[in-house]
């Protein structure tokens, strides 16, 4: 935080702010920074200490493991086995407990609607002052504008700030993250414990300075957060994350993977449904913001979970009181036996096509705004410069334009987003021309009504302007959504198409008996998930209007007014979540349609990597040491030889760290010590003990398991005086360190290996340690209990190697055969062939969610596809302008456009390339055949 | 369908008698006929006429494709090049405009929506005319009695005879039919003409009878038949499902798969959503019960048509004069201020809880009436003769059970299931204990009050009573569906509780101010939604309810209930769609849960069928005459050579069929005489033609664009005087047939294409050409076209050979190498190595919707694994009690019970036999080293 991480944080700044930036450009720059000092001769520790991404994995796993398994191998004989078979059994117990799925989305649910009602609550409180503060000072009109102004910009800025502060990644929506996420791309730094409490809190903040913002995108992203952290939580009570008698199998890896997955998707439905109280809804628009193919097994997890919730939140409402029972959030009261008539339907279609190219424009409104920021290089510099200024001037802007006794009384200013919502949604006619009796206007309808401006105009202003200053507003680095303010926009100009129908058809047009005068409400609901269906491209909203509003009844006008807007709303831009991912350049699979027909000529051997990084069966240590220095990949091919290079397996990166780091480790040293000893003694004495076999066995795993305890336990063993290691990535000129070389021979547990470890601890649990101790301390306290620890474990071993010994010693080592047999091996990784098109690429990788796969040839590797590889190829062959990840209805808009005559002649000559190439014997066609087709 | 067919039909009538069971049994049997006749002598000939259903596909895709592209063709030269461009482009455009997704589902939304609405039309008549006989007896208690039982018998009997002649597919609901069709199983026999006229008159006669049956589940089927036809007919309009240009890919006909079975997908939403007039209730129950993974892109599909069929579906209302405006089809008036108490939650629940014990219950009796009554063979044996007996005797049964004056009057017989179901909803309370005034029961309400008995008795005679009738009447070989009255059930279930918490709390249970009294109706709603649910395993109902009833306000009650009810149900017996799956034995791939561990055992290699066909790149036509003989997967794999067996890619069946027919067909046999005489004029006039090889090459084009035009023009062209094949396939004593051989030299174009191909038309073409052409007649005409079309094509060439030269030219092409030029190659069809698991595979063949999957050890084929093997491993594993679908919320029920030891040693046991199979080079790990783990 001090000196010069400040400019990485700068960096960082930059990429975060308008929605932040997604890049890999940290695990990049210190690879080329690794590469700089490996050049200048400090070969393997520093550059190995840059490697601390790769190895965060590693440490985590093994540290989890080690502190359940490792207590009671330390007994021996049949007691330890007693001991071990009860641990088991309890972890299942607890396992069948804790871990069962409904307990964890029941507490997901209790746990969202109560943050949800807090946030809520807070919400309603910042409002509250607000109001009374602007109240209070009514005697001075400069006095009041102060109040106003000065209130939200402060909370903003503060916002602002604090999320920057703690956890950069808390800014914007969440929904693109989550999609990304859900896509199955990890992005470890969106589930944190940080950004959990920056969003909350930064989304209070947000939300409480009245400024035209959303929580519903956000809070998408907070429950997703709870069910990360509460995963995490429950896997301390033994839960079924890490079931030690499964560890030996790679399919846990992808068990638990799918696992969280699906109990991510269950969390956006509860986002949405405990923001909303609408579960249905919640769980449709989740599955159609976030998912490409949804797991039907996985429907009832998000049902329940955001049932429960939404049941949770709104209860709490009716025990503070707020409510006397259950009802919608925005409860209307249509008349029930006659809604609408089926001539108001053109005009509810109206609305849905007007909302579908409003939507587009708002899409195109934001990331213009995002773009033009960006692009101004004398702007940019100077808010980066001073990072609070932009959302402070933004605030201040908005909050100008609405101040009631200014221009505010023209777009009811003075009215919060819940009160304008309500009184859109109020279901009594506002204008009446026909009827002498003016409509009088209670409560917060008031503020509608000027007395010498139309309500038409107050409509009209107040959509114009909300439209710009929402699409402003929701680029401000803060915890916010777009949701809600569309939503409004959209309730706004469906009353205003509903005054104006009513306006036009005072007695309504229904012409047998009975009047049915028009209800302007009915417009508002339809024009309120028409727009914001338009702008999220999603049908759902309709789900999710019924549940806010409690009434069905407009069903019919609704879903064919969303279709309508999704329809012209896709044809034109992206959904907004798309939009961000491409803003934040976002490791997401786009979508690839059936109407790119060009695609087809792409084949894996035209985008794949031909330099694979791989391991053979027969390789040494060093071999083994190299490799992990280098890729990106989380897993490595196993093939069978350089040579033949057929391949067997893939295993992860963390297995072969661990491989590693068994064999260079200290246990093995002592190990490899305690052996000479017995040769020295054995070639004194000449009798031979047949038990020592089976003894040193039995020592080897002992001494296995003791490293694990001591790692776990005292986590960072580290004989330096060191500093946490992300500052000192950041730093370049840290390269004196490792020349540093301890000088206690208790300590040298191994240099290699150490060099690969210093870097180990992820930056969380790096922080929680300097917590705990002092920074200053940990030398003086640890030799004493690693004296204890040794005298346990090493028994009368004594640890006498000097440095050179042991540097000699690791050499030996590195050059050893690697051992396979304790490794997970995925001995069916995925496979393509160089031939597999594009096409059925993408729909494997998007349907399975994998990362990468490697390519085969005849059961030879000789490339790898991995999600970039296959982005750039899908993106690359997509024309420039602008976003272009393929809508679902765009059908309307690109068919007819192929070019599949080439596509066949392509296939051919590929595929006679093919035979030409691989199978040469083979009788060449004549050239008539060939035309014969 | 007279003589020995009789037999046949017998057999097909014992398979869908109780919803039938489909077979495969036809193949198999026709397999082994062939098998048996081969042995006798008459090797090529009959055998080949048993492979119809493999060549069915074949004739069609070739005629279809012929029947545009055959006759520009016939031109030469630039004419030729210009008329084709023109057609192309014309194709393009009716293309662009008639293929449009749109376009098609309006037009399947408005067909469905009209359907819908005749068939309630004509139920609503068919019940009236019952009513109105029943009344105009009323002089007579035993005529009255005769017309109620008589009516419904006869309705019920026609509708039996009619569907078991017309098509007995058209039996039962039909979603588990579509579900196993979306898995991607084709079913074709289910989406034909026939099936969708027997199950639209057979379906109004059953719901015309008034018996307990619903619509929906037919309707989902009628819906999908609608799309399956309605795509065949724009089909012709040059439509997108054959893209001449693409012919050449063998994309082409995984997006076409694809397209159809999303549009399929659509129409079950359609059929869902017109039923009810209930759009998002018909896409999410659509998804719910068809799907296991949903692709979102999807999404807009089935909301669009379903939202458009339901708006016709109540505009026909509207126009009809039945309803003032476009409102929900049942519905309810509950007050919207306070629907509900927070104390009346604890109610809801345990109705959600006893209707999952009842909807499990349901299953479980609906299941085992089907098996008693399959497994008493004397009932059996009788049933069947007198087929239509079943039918009457359960009508008979029902009938004079619920005839009003008799036991009918305890239990409202004399309402139909719509009336019953307006009265549950009913927003009034019927026994208010504590208020003195009674309820007046108005209209249909005073069914429900009997002079003697109580109220509560009424209801519980009425759920008991239709509760076994319902499970009853839907094991009926009509069409029909379960939902409806399952949904009714559990309304008056729903009601029975309120009106005892109405009984029980006269002023309701809220304390603050206002009385709000206990609404029995919203009860009614939340046992609907409940029961239905429990039944069909779906959250949807709740939606469907929603929409039902044109009311929101009861959304959290019935989504816990539903939540509730579907924990138990699913806990206890399979869903109704997936209990009739097991019945019918239909080819669906089960579900395979997480929870069992035991399955990561198997690997690919323990399933896997060695034995594969396949054909070589050097093989021979005779080999690929062979080859076609064999086997039934849909395509073939071709390797390099049998000894390297290294797989190059998968050929479609109908592909080597047709290079086959291109081998042996008439117009290479005339070529081959035009060579011949050429050669012969050569001989004769030493003089060379320089353009010689190209003209023959055009030739050749030319030939065999023609022999397509032949093929689709009068498409049986069967020189014998034929009977259509599937009377003969059933017949066993065909034999003598074949050596009836032709004697007219114009008509044997190719003896053995002959044999393959007098078995093409698939069933419906046959039948059709029947009908067109008299049976006796197309030997007299067909010589003189063909004549004509041989002057217009052969040219010069006069086709003298006589049969013993045919057959030994055939012998030498027979001979010949392959060309595989003209072929579809698939380069990269799905691989596994034989390690991969059960569970991965499982994933992959659900993921994909994949048939089959060929398994490779290092690039050489060395298995098939296609659903079937899979289908079998997955149920074999599975405990034998019953039906062991696993149902999404069984983790409830198996968490827990995983045997992971047993596992991970069984893995390394895999592990070291492959290395130690396939490496034995390696070094052997020292028995030490194997135990350190």
């Amino acid at each position: 935080m001090a000196g010069d991480g400040s400019d990485q944080r700068a960096l960082q700044y930059e990429q975060t702010l308008m929605y932040g930036r997604y890049t890999q450009e940290l695990g990049v720059y210190a690879k080329e920074e690794a590469a700089r000092l490996r050049e200048s001769g400090q070969r393997r520790s520093v550059s190995d200490r840059s490697r601390t991404l790769d190895l965060l994995e590693y440490d985590k796993g093994r540290c989890a493991k080690c502190r359940r398994s490792g207590y009671p191998y330390v007994l021996e004989g049949p007691a330890q086995d007693f001991i071990s078979v009860c641990t088991v059994r309890c972890q299942k117990f607890l396992i069948s407990r804790v871990g069962e799925d409904w307990i964890f989305l029941i507490l997901l649910g209790l746990l969202m609607a109560l943050v949800s009602w807090v946030v809520d609550f807070c919400i309603a409180i910042c409002l509250q002052a607000q109001k009374w503060m602007y109240g209070g000072l009514d005697s001075n009109v400069f006095l009041q504008y102060l109040a106003w102004v000065t209130y939200p910009v402060v909370l903003i800025t503060f916002s602002a700030g604090f999320t920057q502060i703690l956890a950069p990644q808390a800014v914007g929506s969440g929904i693109p993250e989550m999609k990304t996420i859900l896509r199955g791309v990890v992005l470890k730094e969106y589930l944190t414990f940080k950004t959990f409490v920056a969003k909350v809190i930064g989304l209070t903040c947000a939300l409480g300075s009245g400024m035209p913002l959303g929580k519903e995108g956000p809070f998408v992203h907070i429950a997703s957060l709870c069910a990360a952290l509460l995963s995490k939580f429950m896997s301390l009570f033994g839960g079924i994350y890490e079931d030690p008698a499964m560890k030996e199998t790679s399919l846990i890896g992808m068990k638990n993977e799918s696992r969280n997955i699906e109990m991510l998707a269950a969390a956006c439905a509860v986002g949405v449904g405990c923001c909303f109280a609408a579960p249905i809804g919640g769980v449709l628009f989740s599955i159609e913001v976030t998912s490409t193919f949804f797991a039907v097994r996985n429907y009832w997890r998000g049902f329940f979970a955001a049932t429960f919730s939404a049941f949770i939140f709104r209860v709490l409402a009716v025990w503070n009181r707020d409510e006397e029972t259950i009802t919608a959030l925005f409860k209307t009261r249509f008349r029930l036996d006659f809604p609408f008539d089926l001539q108001e339907l053109p005009a509810f279609a109206v609305i849905g096509i007007a909302s579908g190219f409003g939507g587009a424009l708002f899409v195109y409104l934001n990331r213009l705004i995002v773009q033009f920021i960006r692009k101004q290089k004398a702007i940019n510099r100077f808010l980066m410069k001073k990072r609070l200024l932009y959302p402070a001037l933004v605030t201040l802007l908005v909050s100008t334009l609405t101040f009631p006794p200014g221009f505010g009384q023209f777009m009811a200013g003075r009215l919060t987003q819940k009160e304008s919502l309500v009184t859109l949604l109020d279901n009594r006619t506002w204008a009446k021309q026909g009827i002498a009796e003016e409509f009088e206007y209670i409560g917060h309808s008031a503020a509608w009504k000027h007395p010498q401006v139309n309500v038409f105009v107050t409509l009209v202003l107040f959509i114009v302007m909300k439209f710009w200053m929402s699409a402003l507003a929701t680029t401000i680095p803060v915890p916010c959504g777009a949701f809600m303010p569309v939503f409004v926009i959209g309730a706004a100009f469906g009353r205003l198409v509903g005054e104006s129908m009513a306006a036009w058809f005072p007695d309504g047009i229904h012409t047998d008996g009975t009047i049915y005068p028009i209800v302007p409400g009915g417009y508002a609901v339809v024009g309120a998930a028409a727009l914001s269906g338009a702008v999220t491209h999603t049908v759902s909203t309709a789900v999710i209007v019924f549940e806010l509003t409690g009434q069905i009844s407009h069903i019919l006008p609704v879903m064919i007014a969303v279709i309508l807007a999704n329809a012209v709303a896709q044809s034109l831009q992206p959904s907004l979540y798309d939009s961000i991912i491409r803003i934040k350049k976002l490791p997401y699979l786009p979508e690839l349609g059936w109407g790119h027909h060009e695609k087809y000529n792409i084949r894996v051997e035209d985008i794949m990597v031909r330099d694979v990084r791989y391991i053979t069966l027969n390789c040494c240590y060093r071999d083994l040491h190299n490799v992990l220095l280098t890729g990106h990949l989380k897993t490595l091919a196993l093939v069978e030889s350089a040579e033949s290079m057929i391949l067997l397996g893939s295993i992860e990166r963390a297995q072969l760290q661990s491989l590693l780091s068994q064999q260079l480790g200290r246990p093995r040293r002592l190990e490899f010590i305690r052996e000479r000893a017995m040769a020295e003694k054995k070639r004194m004495s000449v009798i031979s003990d047949p038990g020592s076999e089976d003894g040193s066995h039995r020592a080897s795993q002992e001494v296995r398991f003791q490293i694990s305890t001591e790692e776990s336990t005292f986590s960072p063993i580290r004989p330096l005086p060191q500093k946490p290691l992300k500052p000192a990535l950041k730093r370049p000129s840290v390269v004196e360190r490792p020349t540093e070389i301890p000088t206690s021979p208790n300590d040298n547990s191994g240099i290699a290996l150490k060099n690969l470890f210093c870097a180990s601890p992820d930056a969380e649990g790096l922080e929680k340690n300097n917590n705990v101790e002092s920074p200053s301390s940990p030398e003086h306290r640890r030799p004493s209990k690693r004296v204890r620890i040794s005298v346990v474990d090493d028994g009368d071993v004594e640890d006498d190697m000097t440095i050179r010994e042991i540097a000699e010693w690791e050499e030996m080592q590195l050059d050893e055969q690697v051992n396979f047999n304790n490794c997970k091996i995925d001995p069916a990784p995925f496979q393509l062939v160089e031939r597999t098109s594009l096409h059925k690429t993408h729909t494997i990788f998007s349907l399975l969610g994998l990362d990468h796969a490697y390519v085969t040839s005849i059961g030879r590797l000789i490339g790898v596809v991995s999600l970039k590889e296959l982005r750039k190829a899908i993106e690359g062959s997509v024309t420039v302008k602008g976003v272009k990840v393929r809508p679902p209805l765009a059908s309307f808009r690109d068919s007819g456009t192929s070019s599949s005559e080439n596509e066949a002649t392509e296939l051919h000559k590929l595929w006679d390339r093919h035979k030409s190439m691989s199978l040469p014997r083979e009788h060449t066609p004549s050239e008539s055949d060939e035309k014969s087709q």
